[in-house]
């Protein structure tokens, strides 16, 4: 390809809207223009980009006997009423009425289509297990798109959906995706990833794992312990709190005034946090009657996704308006209406001596001992594990890393094949609902994660298996003859060996060409100059190392075809 | 792949809403699910057929230096409010809100996406001419989607786009286009086919080809001269009529009583339908007041393409409501109101002794002689040109036959780069639009054609080019150890050559699997049997031919891989 030709807008100006180092990086390679918020066309490098990861992600799931079939974008209200997420899942669906007045909607995952299409086609259990999977336009419409791709509303996605007789057969070939996966995220050159446990969410299930690119601008926090192997998600991580000692008090109602926060309680009665029970405030979401207070201990952050768990609703933050049944910043565990519905962390769990809310205005209660006060209550795990928690395996110390998420997997049960009535026969003709799991992988945030990883100051580092080109050649002074010939050449002859090249053929400063080249991040950058020409040797150099060597001209082609080959070698 | 495992339901059941052998035949085989109308899963057998046209279409516009990018499926109202087709297109294109409240569609063609990347980002005439594609999912909300994959709401399409410094530069590019479309459709196997003019529909632009695949069952008609080399679609199809030889007559009212359609006024007259002036009247979409009345020789029918680019508007037939201004069924040309406007077709120019309605009930006037009698108007062709009128280049008679549209191709000009204030600086720095052309081609529809032509009574019949798999074998007896044992074997060795297998290892009968590989049309059969093994020979036939040889069972993975080449070589 010439540059000179191609339709890829490089630019300096880091973009306003870009905080992370993967969107200033593709935007200013030119790599993708954004059309709407969370919708970008991908110009020719970053599309080439996505089709050579696509094609290691067939390769592996072909390997794994899955089957690529091709699901729709848009679906009827009907299929999703069937599996009961036409009314679960929010705003993030897009729903329209198509010309027929008919309700339609644009898939976000497609359990829903693989039902459908395997439900009556698959009728007997020697059909099982089996997989099939896709690559196709996602749309997501997210409240805040950012970060480039890692967060889009638009995206290409891998999902697979796999369906089998039993859950050990399932668990069985879920670890076979799950070393799939491995595979493909190493394939495509991702360095420091891992995977961890994480929540189902609206997928529904049980077991789910999700893959990690760790990096300090991701979204989502891991926990990780310093000592042993365990480590999981945020929203699913456990950790074990210390409880410090206390002596049994009296319970006596104290005034507090406006202190109403948990800091100027603390402050007031010089007491640490661990010594107060906080009350955070939610609203069922969609229903804003009931409220629900999860009880932690002051010290501690509720972990929200834990807390839906437990309740099996979804949840949002208390705005804080008027109710007749809360006292805000005064709220108690004692006392407390009976129409609030009310969930306790474990950490309360035999704590004595603490402060809580006298649920009246101005007045807290102190010397609360749990297990003598709060009555006949259960105790749920509801906290968020944070940095210093010890680890629920080894009793290690706990550390927590930023992460994003480039693929999960997803042990789902039969929540489709149950809700959407499909049935197989078994050996004995008895019809049972088969077990799924289900398989995702984001094309275009793998493109991010790439970029998001695999950097310098000066631009993007691409690792030769993903790469658009793997070598890009800058021209010297391609206006002189002795240049053109030789470098057209070495064009000609690198394409014929099967190597895939971007030629700088522009008449301009060196700086410029080097420039763009450090940028647009191709692995291996071949030089042609008047300067290399004299030795008649041109200049190669691997994009990730500092230092370039001089190769013979008639050797050129040979040494950058073992260069790619050890390149593509490393990444096996 | 093993048959066993395949998720493809075949059915012997002809799909009642099924009208079209393709339709008919993909539904049979398994190769498509319904999930709505004109929405369909495509299993992996049609998936694999998509993903090979896709890789023939890569491969001819990567030779035309196509640069492959990706648009969005998702855009927002503005990028189409600047072209104007928010406006101009009707319902089949899909809107909604998104959760942001901004109004978005799905994209139909992607001009303006296209247009939107190239902007700023191709800033100089030396960038020129460069050409942008993708393969994406394409949402249009047909009103009656039938046919299988040939008329679909959802489908994979090609779209191309190319931007030129002048008319001369395009008008060349879109030569190589055309020539690069004979060489993909010839490349995945399609042989009746044609490209004919046609009209520029909602894309606006002049000069346009239509690729059409010719078949009884297509929707489209197209004209061709039996004589010379003319051929054109209906729509813009230009035929020349005989005029009849008449004598002039006074003009004079006539009762015709009830008698308001052409044959009843004929039948009562005595005069053939070329002796009278027929008046078709349409409304303008989308202003129920204004109302046109098309004036045509009886005998002929008006063609609405035509008409619609005559009035620069999109009209459609008048449904016949009340209008003070027109006496349906005595409606003439001469004396009706002037609020109506007027259309006259060519074919009524220099005629006499015609008879048109007296725009009162139960008369009509004879003895017109059109020059006399019409007033100074204007003649236009809003002609269909028919069976049996003449070839306007050499005079030859006209034929009319059926074909479903493959492929298109148009010279848009600047209709969108001047809307959408796309500027280039030319070699002086003036700045201009640069002109474009744009080129699509169905993937889906692709797979519908070839399969409603290359078929028979039992199925379909695959082109080894786009076959999901090249062999299809049929063990027989498979539950005898010697066949499986031999089956196993050979399914493994073709495979090691690089062969694609489809195999089918069931325990059924001979029957069954015979029809199964019949109705799914892979170009090769193999059978492997007790009786076969009984020579040590396999039987070898190729789909499309009634017999079959046997061949050595040694020799069966070299005589196959000979045959896939032969095929593949005449497919080039």
């Amino acid at each position: 390809m010439l540059l000179s030709k191609l339709v890829c807008e490089r630019m300096k100006e880091v973009p306003q809207d870009a905080k992370i180092k993967s969107h200033v990086l593709l935007v200013r390679a030119g790599f993708i223009k954004q059309v709407a918020g969370g919708i970008y066309t991908m110009t020719m490098p970053c599309q080439k980009m996505s089709l050579k990861i696509q094609k290691i992600i067939r390769e592996e799931m072909d390997a794994e006997d899955g089957q690529e079939v091709l699901f729709p974008v848009v679906m009827p209200r009907e299929l999703w009423e069937q599996s009961g997420r036409y009314s679960s899942i929010g705003q993030e669906m897009v729903r329209f009425k198509d010309r027929g007045d008919r309700d339609m909607l644009l898939g976000m995952t497609h359990e829903e289509a693989a039902v459908h299409l395997a439900n009556h086609t698959v009728s007997s259990y020697q059909q099982l297990p089996m997989m099939i999977y896709q690559l196709q336009t996602k749309f997501r419409d997210e409240a805040r798109p950012r970060g480039g791709l890692i967060r889009v509303r638009e995206f290409t996605m891998k999902d697979a959906y796999s369906f089998h007789c039993d859950s050990a057969d399932l668990e069985k070939y879920y670890y076979r995706m799950y070393d799939a996966y491995y595979r493909i995220f190493r394939r495509i050159g991702l360095k420091n990833f891992i995977d961890v446990k994480s929540d189902s969410g609206m997928m529904g299930g049980s077991v789910a794992h999700e893959f990690m690119l760790i990096t300090p601008d991701g979204e989502d926090s891991i926990v990780f312990c310093n000592d042993c192997d365990y480590r999981a998600n945020m929203e699913v991580a456990v950790s074990v709190i210390d409880r410090p000692e206390a002596e049994d008090e009296p319970m006596r109602e104290i005034y507090t005034g406006e202190d109403k926060t948990i800091e100027e309680v603390c402050a007031r009665l010089n007491i640490p946090a661990s010594r107060t029970v906080k009350a955070v405030v939610y609203a069922v979401k969609g229903d804003s009657d009931e409220l629900v207070v999860a009880f932690i201990r002051g010290d501690l952050e509720v972990n929200e996704a834990k807390l839906k768990k437990v309740l099996g609703k979804n949840v949002v933050a208390y705005d804080g308006g008027i109710s007749e049944d809360i006292v805000c910043g005064n709220i108690g565990a004692i006392g407390l209406s009976d129409k609030i519905v009310k969930v306790f962390d474990k950490s309360l769990e035999g704590c004595k001596g603490m402060v809580t809310g006298a649920n009246k205005p101005e007045y807290h209660i102190a010397g609360v001992n749990v297990a003598r006060d709060f009555g006949d209550v259960t105790f749920v795990d509801v906290a968020k594990a944070a940095a210093g928690h010890r680890c629920p395996v080894c009793g290690g110390a706990l550390r927590v890393e930023n992460g994003i998420e480039i693929g999960n997997i997803f042990q789902l049960g039969t929540k489709y094949t149950a809700s959407m009535n499909m049935t197989v026969n078994g050996p004995d003709g008895t019809a049972f609902n088969p077990i799924m799991g289900c398989y995702g992988i984001g094309v275009g945030r793998a493109i991010g994660s790439i970029a998001q990883e695999s950097n310098d100051e000066y631009g993007l580092i691409l690792p030769m298996s993903v790469a658009p080109w793997q070598v890009h050649i800058c021209a010297l002074r391609y206006d002189d003859d002795a240049v053109r010939s030789k470098a057209d050449k070495l064009y000609a002859d690198l394409r014929a060996a099967g190597v895939e090249v971007l030629f700088d053929d522009r008449n301009c400063g060196a700086g410029v060409k080097f420039a763009d080249a450090d940028l647009m991040g191709m692995p291996i950058r071949v030089v042609i100059s008047p300067k290399t020409l004299a030795e008649d040797k041109v200049e190669i150099k691997l994009r990730r190392e500092k230092t370039a060597e001089r190769v013979d001209l008639s050797e050129a082609v040979s040494e950058i075809c073992r260069t790619i080959e050890k390149e593509l070698e490393a990444l096996k």
